[in-house]
């Protein structure tokens, strides 16, 4: 346990997992049973609750009970979401094997968890898990978590959630029962589990929709291509938006994506959207996150990186964010903010600043004239700012600019 | 004390606030001691410390020791700081009454304080006293806390901090000794305190200076005029930055202040730079915080007020923040942003969107085209921004904006 200067009685405090996993799947269903609710009454009459497929081109039989229904659509948008992906491997442990979908109707927590794959969502649970006194051994054939790209960026995150979970990265890991236990496999290591919980990914639900029949073109993977600034499937009448197109699977992208697909489907003729500057956040405490260009998509050439660690931030040293860390990428030529990549405390906020800031053009030097207030975590963006500033000297104090003449503010 | 589903043993919890108090000590001169030994280094053997006063324009004297030594100066600037105000009204109880600057000297925590003036720096010391648990009576003249001005806010804000903190609002309070005890009167209400935390405000050091012999004109209260965008007192080689100057007291503020004044006072031309929007932040959690224009600085006919409040958030609801409250204020004219006041968890956050938002001349239409992620407390600002835009229909979608001809992102 931590301890905490001048905190007595840490040691008798107790977790009742019980309960708390019961109010955690009450909170859920509260959250979740509000836009449920919503769109139930928004759709009236009109909602045919039941698997779908096409039949033809504009044709869809629905399955309600025992009967199917034929609709004929003029449009239509496809929004069938996904679910986890479940590995053939992992058949021989299915029975000892959850997706984040069952996790939380468990009713106790086992004592330990092997989390196989290490994404978002698997970085997330793995130590929500821990922290609720679960011991996790985490898994991932991938060398970092979370997708982090940047190489100095996932060393840090490692070493930080290594404090907390065990981590098994860059091999492929193997499972198989022996008797009651589970055993995780990788390399040379060899640990027992009660349970694993897969979390290597979502699939888009399209598979079952017969799009063939839609005169729709999928490639190898059993997906259509789609226009993002349209969210149109060619030049069908069928439109794809949501986790059922497998790009950007977000809650605000898949928000944007139904307007967008709700827009022109509705309409004759078809329009164009702005879609936003990327911006990836794993809740994981602290935040990973990720902003526009990842490091790969950039050449490493023709950018700076300004850089700004947790132990420098009087505002993280007080929330015991010391080891965060903040990259950002600027174009070298001018100081154009393309992209950023963290782990730090509050880490979220300081991605909202930076998505922000790259979508509207900014650079290192104009973000800088913007107001950073005293002590905050935002300071951390700031100083990674001044290490990229400094090589466009304007002779400036930094974080300074000239009034327009005659103008004071 | 707080239950915690599931969370048991929170009953024995103690808090050797004495050791909690001698961490936090530890802390600030931790902090305090890294800019110190900064400023000595590089002022080296020209630092002379010691008290100072003008003897004529450009002529100093400073006090060392026994000695006087007299600086010849064609440059000067004033950077003296503030200090706490402490009233003659005080005088009676000066034995029971400390400053902030002598609160986190007392080697062990009082059982009841009495918190006179809440401002910013009132409401924060208050609530950590509180938290710590003192029991807390706080007073001010004013009927307001951290001084917002938005009644609204206000409103919410005080009833947040009454759950905390016994708040004696909008009368004077008058101190007096009786035996061993202090008692803070109110009205009709009287109440006996152990010390009272005098949080009425700082004045700028300028006052012995005698500024007068610098040929420096004065105001009523002893202030010099000074221009904010070059820091100089009139048209003398004399600038004047951070607290001393009585305007913007504010960390962030007062480091552009003396890059300003340190800037023109090397230069034979003086420079005028733009200052910052205006950004101010109380640390009370929920924070306190006021962007750009206040309310009353507005025309009401003219604004239309964007608001959201912490119950529809799902993130400040996890996190406690349920009271949240934010008023975003935008000219009716075009939905262009002038301010923003709230009480919110993250509210901090929240507060440096809106400020760099504010200072960019962003409208909430164009500002809801902006990425946020979900769930995070940065969508009370957008759900307060969709209240605004709402009166501007492009008839596009919320947050959507049509992609530049032949341009796809």
């Amino acid at each position: 346990r931590k301890e905490i200067a001048g905190v007595g009685g840490l040691e008798t405090l107790s977790l009742d997992t019980a309960q708390v996993w019961a109010a955690l799947r009450q909170q859920r269903d509260r959250f979740a049973s509000r836009p449920e609710k919503a769109a139930r009454a928004l759709a009236g009459e009109f909602l045919l609750e039941g698997p779908a497929r096409f039949r033809e081109p504009g044709v869809l039989e629905i399955t309600l009970g025992d009967d199917v229904q034929i609709v004929r659509a003029g449009v239509v948008v496809i929004a069938t979401g996904s679910r986890p992906v479940l590995p053939g491997w992992l058949a021989a442990v299915a029975e000892r094997t959850v997706t984040t979908d069952q996790l939380f109707e468990l009713p106790v927590l086992p004592k330990r968890v092997g989390v196989l794959g290490l994404g978002a969502i698997g970085l997330e649970m793995g130590l929500a898990l821990s922290r609720l006194g679960v011991e996790v051994i985490g898994a991932d054939v991938a060398n970092t978590v979370a997708g982090i790209v940047d190489p100095v960026i996932g060393e840090r995150a490692v070493a930080r959630f290594m404090r907390e979970i065990t981590l098994w990265l860059g091999r492929e890991v193997s499972v198989s029962t022996s008797g009651d236990e589970v055993l995780m496999r990788s390399g040379d290591r060899v640990v027992s589990v009660d349970l694993l919980l897969a979390a290597l990914g979502r699939r888009p639900n399209v598979d079952s929709l017969n799009l063939e029949a839609a005169g729709i073109e999928v490639d190898g993977r059993g997906m259509p291509k789609f226009d993002p600034a349209t969210m149109q499937i060619g030049d069908l009448p069928v439109f794809i938006a949501g986790d059922a197109n497998g790009d950007r699977p977000l809650m605000h992208e898949a928000a944007d994506e139904g307007a967008i697909a709700g827009y022109n489907a509705a309409r004759s003729e078809i329009t164009r959207f702005r879609r936003k500057v990327a911006l990836g956040i794993a809740f994981s405490d602290p935040d990973v996150a990720g902003v526009g260009a990842r490091l790969d998509q950039l050449d490493p050439q023709s950018i700076v990186i300004g850089s700004a660690g947790g132990d420098g931030n009087g505002r993280a040293r007080i929330l015991g964010g010391e080891d965060s860390l903040l990259h950002v990428y600027a174009d070298a030529r001018d100081g154009k903010l393309l992209g950023a990549a963290m782990v730090a405390t509050g880490g979220e906020h300081i991605a909202h600043l930076l998505a922000w800031a790259i979508q509207r053009g900014e650079t290192a030097q104009s973000l800088l004239q913007l107001p950073f207030y005293h002590p905050v975590v935002e300071e951390l963006l700031q100083t990674a700012l001044q290490g990229i500033a400094e090589k466009f000297p304007d002779g400036l104090p930094s974080g300074l600019a000239r009034t327009a003449t005659g103008a004071d503010t």
